[in-house]
């Protein structure tokens, strides 16, 4: 089995993967598995597609800066990719350098931008001075400062995670530097096959569903399909489909698995009423919460009423209706 | 082929079952069908039930009056009686008398009471002193004033159809007497055995529904499972249920037959809904509209939707979770 | 104070009067009420309008029988007549004759249509072979059968309440012979003048909606704008509006009082949505049952809410947009 | 009149500025109007609210990458922050350098990460091997080219726009670079003063709304809200809160000006349901379309029904419920 991750080694998604495959059951851990950094998330969801890799971590979501775009895309674009499984890692970074510097001597900070992003504020008031520059991850930032040169490393430090400095012998100035404490990435595991883990009962279903742009008040429609059928959201991201202005996609997780009859139900009524929708997969929730369902929301529910309506096809007469009478 | 009706003959229901009949094509007609009058609809079912007759008409609504409650509460009691097809009738009453009376010397006007309420006004201007007796249908208030003795008929008239008054051969001292012109009743012809017409495309479909008492808002509920299948509601009577006061029961009227998809759909999201849902019958609009349908209600669109949850279903692994990492 | 209800003596109605007479304070008693019996809601309310008397006792819904339509109707016609107060009795019915009469000797059993409806099924099980007359009230059954010749009531027999037997000395031949054991009818005391009792917190108000005929959902729009504005609905009655079939007017009680400011703005919502709206009323529940109210939902939610959007508007410029800039 | 801008000259927002000057009516025109630039929305808005400007434009929403979060977040922090126009400009990008340069020979190409995201497949196509370097605008990224020494610029080429290829003289290799042609940016000019410009009738009004987060279904609630009063929503972005996974704000456009009676009650109903609601302002919409407003939710439906509802509280006694008997 090869992993595929979003490199390179220490990012966040890296230990995201190597939690996932902590947990897995000693019987279906895959002997040797190889863990394989790419630079985006779309290399990888292509090499995945050509079925170079066989799964891939991805960051989906980040408790501050919300919906990560690159993911969300590749998801949005494609319906041989399926979510597996999520993790949540706890995000916290430090700035490191090649050695102790004083804040006021740097001259330039690199990291991600999605990372910096959440720690903006901190590098605003703590080393306003300073450049910031674009790496490809925090972990390339912290990686690429540990191959400088002494001298051209002077005066830069990097935005990475804990993990990162440590791996890449670099010095820490600050940590939890962070702009928001205990901010979390919500990360998934997709594989190309399409298979879908059976229903443990703490569940959750992925969903990208674009709108009939002709009908306003269709987001209401859809989120009133899912109350009708008892349906949690547990989180919605608006994306642009790229057309026109005011024209979304959105990306949804609910509660509950394919299997569980209230969520087919809601997946049908979305499908008529949508004409885009891409169905990623239900897999168990991290947290393992099971949702409380009301008495006919249940499956014996939905069977019941299945049943009684094909006993009442079965009186249909083939003929005209006045033979009746 | 034996036919129920509300009788005695001459009655509304008596009307409508000969317009049935007579629109009935000739090699689906029964060949000699006998006409059976009953004094009650409740009676009638009774022995609709026990197979002494095979069908049935009653009037379940009037324009003016609202809602018949006696063939309401004898559909909502059972679920072996459906409804087949439906006709309306234009109704008109005259003040019929044994011979020319002025108006001022009445003293007694007998009817049904049903009949009476829609001519009440016109009883209390026209005939304010004469006392008002109840018979058990227009036509017995017609046929009794006949068979009574002339003494015994003077100053008396009736409340009937004009038909009544012709055939019992009684002077008609006014007509058109209703409070309201152009009121109409619908009647329903109601068979035992449960066979469904087949859809027509201009179909109404009769049910009366329960709603759980626990919840406020069940109501609304309801109504958007109507709602958002596409299915227009075209009647709708409360009826209480007779444990306590603000229970009810609902009788309805829906566009569309059971054979439609968002028919299916609605009555299978009502019977989780509701502890209790009658079916009453799919059967023949009597105006012949066809409902207009939205392209995600129409069958193409659930039939679509069933499909590709179907596939979706297929993917599902059948063991442990972690085994598709 | 004049007090008029649907006679004669001893009617149901009247009880519900001397009930809420009973329960006045006695610091707001009218020191000698006088109690005047009518023939009908029509006419007291004909009566109460012209100021021959100050209120009026109606039935207003049966737990078996639904809604009382005379009254339903009369109270749809006005805006003139405010509901203030509402009663309710324990139903139960005596079979009661001049003296005592084996059950298959009776010929004639009269009583008023409405509570006839409610022992129907005991009368066609116990005197199936009498005839069914009626009148103008259970009260006048029984006056009518004491005052009428030994000779003329043999094999009479009237249904009528307990007090009514033992108001005009009858036998009664059998008791609780109601088919549905436990009824309540639901009374309101209306006056003309238009004064609405203070809020008590425990209070209840009653429409009369007509929906707009051109728009299919508008039911589901009324109960929509109840709900999300928190105001539970107790009763809905539909009643034919007379042109048509399938055209309706709803009678509502909702949860509340007019100066409940959900109960303010839900009145408001259907002001604009309904071509007519009847207001009836707002009143302490007989019962003093007080709602539980959502945050939300509370008299402080709609006040800040307004003053927020007050104090928004003070900022508007009232010259061409384009200076703002 | 000091106007800021997200800089250096020559980006889209420098553009959308100028546009928004140009139409302004001669006669409100501030005489000599001068032009801010700021390297972020950040401290632009800071010195907004300090007045060190008058007003501020900057992009919030990009057809093909979605909203600008750094200007959403902004205007999500603050009530003091008012947009009173909008304006739209049409993204294309040019890739430019110092000089005629074959793309295979690029080693750098440097931008800002948003016009990165809409040019990136060309990129990844075009110039596969050249690193990507983050600049804090398009137009930086120019200007730092043509500041270069010819040596330090080989090798080198900034992805702009059109206008500042040309103002910083640099030779355009290749123009419309974009990965979907046609996008569109989406710009607001703000002020601090709170001043509302007066409605045009064609309006529309910008919000962020925090959802209670204790109550699944609470989106659909707001939604609900708007749907009710016949207002449309053109724009909806969700931004998370920041303290957990799975917790937004809702950024909305919504069609209407708070002084049209539909904006101020969704307005209304919408702070009682949310914990946090800011109005961010109304303004004339720059497309001039006037929306289609159903009878019932005009303005004098609104005032009707307020008239209505405030003569009915006139009626209400002050005193004890019972003295209304």
């Amino acid at each position: 089995m090869r992993y595929g991750f979003l490199g390179p080694e220490t990012t966040f998604t890296h230990q995201a993967l190597l939690q996932a495959l902590a947990e897995t059951p000693e019987e279906f851990a895959a002997p040797e598995p190889e863990l394989v950094p790419f630079s985006s998330v779309a290399t990888a969801a292509t090499d995945l597609l050509a079925g170079a890799v066989d799964a891939l971590m991805a960051p989906i979501e980040n408790s501050v800066e919300g919906g990560v775009s690159g993911t969300l895309d590749v998801l949005a674009a494609t319906d041989s990719i399926t979510i597996v499984a999520e993790q949540t890692v706890q995000i916290t970074f430090v700035l490191a350098a090649r050695e102790a510097t004083p804040l006021e001597e740097l001259t330039t900070v690199s990291s991600h931008p999605h990372a910096q992003a959440q720690v903006q504020g901190w590098l605003r008031s703590q080393v306003p001075h300073a450049n910031i520059a674009a790496a490809s991850s925090t972990a390339a930032a912290a990686r690429d400062l540990a191959a400088m040169s002494p001298q051209e490393a002077r005066g830069r430090a990097a935005v990475c995670s804990p993990l990162a400095a440590q791996h890449f012998g670099l010095e820490v100035l600050a940590e939890g530097i962070e702009d928001h404490a205990g901010a979390i990435t919500r990360f998934v595991l997709v594989t190309r096959e399409g298979r879908i883990p059976a229903r443990t009962g703490a569940d959750k279903t992925t969903l990208v569903v674009q709108l009939p742009h002709n009908r306003s008040g269709a987001l209401l429609e859809a989120l009133e399909i899912l109350s009708s059928n008892g349906v949690n959201m547990s989180r919605i991201e608006s994306r642009p489909i790229g057309d026109f202005l005011g024209r979304y996609s959105f990306s949804l997780d609910i509660e509950g698995h394919i299997e569980d009859r209230r969520v087919s139900a809601a997946l049908r009524s979305l499908h008529r009423l949508c004409p885009v929708v891409h169905y990623l997969g239900s897999y168990p929730r991290v947290d393992g919460q099971r949702p409380e369902v009301r008495e006919d929301y249940a499956d014996h529910a939905y069977d019941g009423a299945r049943d009684w309506v094909e006993r009442l096809h079965t009186m249909i007469t083939p003929t005209d209706p006045s033979t009746v009478i």
